[in-house]
């Protein structure tokens, strides 16, 4: 990391000097500016994404925006056309892609090990305590459960099935007007369907599971960041009078992580920089625009529009 | 068990020498005619379920019947009304509710262990060979799964929140026009929301999951007939950056069957009925037709209606 940028000098000192970034701007056009910098991490607050990412495109940097990459699948689109003319790299940081449980998930998966996918059910929810003033919760700064969490198990259904034909949705709207509490169902016109649960209300413990027509697997916690996966196949099921038998049992994979995680995307980027390429083959924008197309249905069914946003209309 | 009645004399006789029942009618007149029988188990096929409890009730006898109660809330209001009219006992077979899994887990629910509860998801599915002419995909017979196996999730939810303020569901209708594949939202004003997974397509371990503002509960496997309960309190979240750590740590409670579990609501109807009641306390009939409403609201989505039934108007 060779530079920071920040909305002023103060914040980027402290930045800058908290992880050893040698040069600090005291705006985002000044680092925009830095003829050292070839690739930005956008990591304001999600309204800015667009504003920020068409800014150092322009300025001739490639961008790793964080997630979600726009408040809505419109803008979105603005920005990955921004990066086609501008001739850069754009990706979301859709880092849980990017990290060891991802690969060896989508190689069973890819290698037929449970067979055609049926259904898939991802979870991300936490307890947040209530502050209309909290980015969380204030729908100026894109607020709710779906549009900062809901993305994880959004892109898991999107990342085996695609995006989905159809898209319904369950949800609790909260005091500020942004969905705390979603069960959002994706439906699939070749017979699949993905159940994407969102919580700013419910602690869970971010299961996620893939059942196919042979078997299933399971990542038991923490399906961002997985660490452990869970084999059955078959996937014998646990009928009505064979209760003591219990399910079929399990082949754990460990999936380690070394450190957080969010590295693994880093080196993603720089590996398709390096071989020459200006999009991921993993979450490239296209797909961003799907994601946050499916992200903008589910808050069209539960009635959710931030600030100065186009309706959306209801699926 | 002293009689038996079929359709015809030869499965009667079978049926009876099986299970050593004295009395073996070949049609259910003759077994509503029987002085010698004071409750009936109705299990014939679910669009039968009317016809039969009706005419038993209307001779008299108490009436245990299988689940689904009816093909729908309007005829399980209907049943309900006639066991009153007759001032006999009627109660719908959802067994489950009377397993020691389920009076633990609603005495925990009751007395606060895991605070107010937030989420409820539950799922019974399994790999049925797709043949038209069972009667699970035959629509003449009430076929799919909301009804013959979603019921166990939906009653679950209604067991713990009530019957739901809104009902959204995905599904896939099969080639023969029942549900075989869905996932169900209930929404509550209160804040809460349900998931409620049946599939006949895909094989599932039969988890329930009821998360609460301080805690959750889960049963493992088989949450018809659950034999284990396992309890997270606080329901501390893995969040971003704390993976490794896993969830907070589980406390396991064993809840032994004995036997496949039927028996415990046969004692309950007799502990019912010899208190002086016409009614249970636990699955009254008007619990069930608040469930038949859950499940028509579902089907309704779904499109999915059986022959000979009124339109069920969209939730």
């Amino acid at each position: 990391m060779v530079a920071v940028g920040s909305r002023g000098a103060g914040r980027a000192e402290a930045f800058g000097a908290e992880f050893a970034a040698p040069r600090r701007h005291g705006s985002y056009e000044a680092l925009a500016a830095d003829p050292d910098v070839d690739i930005v991490y956008v990591a304001s607050p999600h309204p800015a994404h667009l504003a920020h990412t068409l800014l150092f495109l322009g300025a001739g940097k490639h961008v790793l925006c964080e997630k979600p990459l726009a408040l809505n699948a419109a803008q979105a689109g603005e920005m990955a056309a921004a990066a086609t003319a501008a001739g850069r790299f754009l990706m979301e940081a859709v880092w849980s892609r990017f990290t060891p449980g991802y690969r060896v998930m989508r190689d069973l998966v890819g290698g037929g090990e449970i067979g055609d996918v049926l259904l898939v059910e991802a979870e991300f929810g936490f307890r947040a305590p209530f502050d209309p003033a909290h980015r969380l919760f204030d729908p100026a700064l894109g607020g709710g459960s779906v549009l900062d969490i809901g993305i994880y198990p959004v892109q898991f259904a999107h990342l085996l099935l695609g995006a989905p034909d159809g898209v319904t949705a369950g949800g609790v709207v909260g005091a500020t007007g942004v969905d705390e509490h979603v069960v959002a169902v994706l439906r699939y016109d070749a017979g699949a369907l993905a159940v994407a649960t969102s919580s700013l209300r419910a602690d869970l413990p971010g299961t996620a599971r893939i059942t196919g027509t042979r078997g299933s697997l399971e990542f038991p916690t923490s399906m961002w960041a997985p660490e452990v996966l869970s084999v059955r196949t078959p996937a014998a099921p646990v009928r009505i009078g064979g209760a003591a038998d219990g399910p079929a049992p399990q082949r754990r994979i460990e999936t380690p992580l070394t450190g957080i995680g969010l590295h693994y995307q880093v080196r993603h980027v720089h590996d398709r920089l390096r071989a020459g390429h200006l999009d991921s083959d993993v979450m490239p924008p296209a797909e961003s625009v799907r994601v946050a197309t499916t992200l903008d249905r589910i808050r069209a069914v539960l009635g959710v529009r931030y600030p100065g946003e186009a309706p959306i209309p209801a699926p």
